[in-house]
């Protein structure tokens, strides 16, 4: 028997309902591929504020490190909307993702057959669409420096950031995105604003660089507000996408959008080394949160992730990719990719049919 | 008769083109509307790299500054897109945005229902779309300072910009947009990064501040990830979104390929006073110049805007817009808004349709 310990992060709104379903599907499918889990449920976000004080405890940060991986449900929420930076929910996840040094995200953002009909752009456009976004996650300006507040020459109060990038940190996202796009369909799309930005045009020049290493890959580069555009008029074009933090948030959850049904989309964060983080692309969903609405299959499907990404056991990843696609075909959908004629669940009872499918 | 003078910058690609056709129109529309103008062409972009070596002489900006208004058509192409910055066509356009210190860019986006079919949305999501981005365009991370190439403490080589915005320049940008959304439907929506940037949460504070002067507009705020998705999901939920130099770029692109015809759509830039720069928002389409192929109504549209913002003639303006529509009634279309059922027309027949229906 194999055994991974895995830190759990429910958070705040719809992710203890997530998070305690996908619990059950890994516990399921170890179980069937002699795999053993420790699981070890930490408080983060929203949930450590009001317990703790603080968005992500040392505690949490060290159980998270020590751990073979992290599935996190989601965090936020009205309550700690206004809280100043250091005490935001927002914050934490920050601090966590530093913390664990995943520098990369990546986002994969795809149109199953049986929820085309979710997506808002014409049936013709969104099916197929099978795309990743790779996005650099421990950079830029999210955390340049200097940042902060202050005044100008003219004496006006000023806020500032830093958009930073170094050679070391887009040589390594480059190369995650190239390995990725090299077992996909081997085009890589790199965005930009290298005709304004200097932090973009460095980035431009070593992804280009980095390509050499990568002869069978087929690298292209796009401007972000076209890509932005692109992703709208034929997504199909797009296989691997690799860009930077901020635009990264922007076209992930665009891209996330096009497939209409953003409560299946997982993410991984990865480092070079130490455990991965999973968790669901959408957010904590405050407005449906314990009311059995929410979506589990985001999480189930970041929890196969994990086991792919994270702990290299493909087979039970697949085993739970399956589980969820035969889900589907047998007609259960939760509200948000409900359509007639199909049978609407709640979260635990989605939960219950996926176990039945494993 | 009054009198006016026009700089016209015609650029590249199909930037003169669509320039001449619009110089047209405004020629027409002005002898019947007793208004005569005065156009003086000057050189910018790549064609002023070409002639002069620099992609904003300073007699084309001098000649700009003393207009009474000025009409680009597009600018940029292959041939220079590998060139040093300070030789990149688009740094004239920077430099002409801020020596003529238009710090408001306003980029409507609304989906005629002679074009709806033109989007590749769905039909019920993009009729009646009718949305106006309004970018701030001379601040921000595009001239942000210290900017540029280094070494971090590693002896990395490392690209820094700086995101930054002072209270004044939040404070104008916040009320053009407030007076807009007042004429519009009232409704405006800030979009920022305050969860995360510093400047962002400095720009949510002073719009939230300047709201109280407008009582009457009804304010909210999105997250720049979240309002990327909300644009494809239900682009309908929007009137008037104001937001920060990067993110009005790549949102507004965004929200013009919603529309399905960015061939249709103009843009205004304004300051405080002196003259405004109208623009249409596609590029310079190098691949479609000089066939006589490019869409001209999203220049004559600006030239509308030049009229209505730019010299105050909302007269004149409406006799354009009103043409545009009728052309388009009359069933002409170029290639890019083409469907069965239409004519098909090049550049220079859809300026002499729409001279027809002035
Ligand atoms: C919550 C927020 C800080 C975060 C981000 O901007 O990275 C989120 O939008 C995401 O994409 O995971
Ligand atoms: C050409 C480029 C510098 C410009 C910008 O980024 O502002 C363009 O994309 C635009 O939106 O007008």
């Amino acid at each position: 028997t194999k055994r991974y310990s895995i830190t759990l992060l429910p958070g705040d709104g719809i992710g203890p309902e997530v998070i305690s379903v996908a619990k059950n599907v890994l516990k399921l499918v170890g179980s069937l591929e002699g795999i053993e889990f420790s699981f070890q449920e930490m408080p983060m976000g929203g949930a450590a504020l009001d317990l703790t004080g603080v968005p992500l405890p040392e505690e949490t940060l060290s159980a998270a490190q020590r751990a073979d991986a992290v599935l996190l449900g989601a965090i936020g929420g009205y309550k700690w909307d206004k809280n100043e930076k250091l005490l935001k929910p927002e914050t934490g996840l920050l601090q966590l993702r530093e913390g664990l040094k995943v520098f990369a995200n990546l986002r994969p953002a795809t149109v199953l057959p049986q929820l085309v009909d979710s997506s808002t752009l014409k049936k013709d456009v969104a099916e197929g669409v099978d795309l990743i976004v790779v996005r650099e996650l421990t950079g830029g300006i999210y955390f340049g420096k200097p940042r902060g507040f202050g005044t100008n020459e003219k004496g006006e109060d000023i806020g500032f950031n830093t958009e930073v990038y170094s050679t070391h940190e887009i040589d390594r996202i480059a190369r995650v995105a190239f390995e990725i796009a090299r077992k996909r369909r081997g085009q890589l799309c790199s965005v930009d604003k290298a005709n304004v930005l200097e932090a973009s045009m460095l980035w431009r020049k070593r992804v280009t660089a980095i390509a050499s290493e990568y002869p069978d890959v087929e690298l292209s580069h796009m401007y972000v507000d076209n890509a932005a555009m692109q992703l709208v008029r034929y997504p199909k074009q797009f296989d691997t996408i690799v860009t930077n933090n901020i635009f990264g948030d922007i076209l992930s959850d665009e891209a996330s959008m096009i497939t209409g049904s953003i409560g299946m989309l997982p993410s991984a964060s990865l480092g070079e080394s130490g455990p991965g983080l999973f968790e669901p692309i959408h957010g904590s969903a405050p407005d449906i949160a314990g009311q059995d609405k929410a979506n589990p299959l985001a999480t189930i499907l970041s929890a196969a992730m994990l086991l792919k990404y994270g702990l290299g056991e493909a087979n039970a990843a697949n085993r739970i990719e399956n589980a969820v696609l035969d889900t589907l075909n047998r007609g259960f959908r939760t509200g948000d990719i409900y359509s007639t004629g199909n049978k609407l669940v709640g979260c635990k009872e989605m939960g219950e049919e996926v176990l039945k499918s494993v």
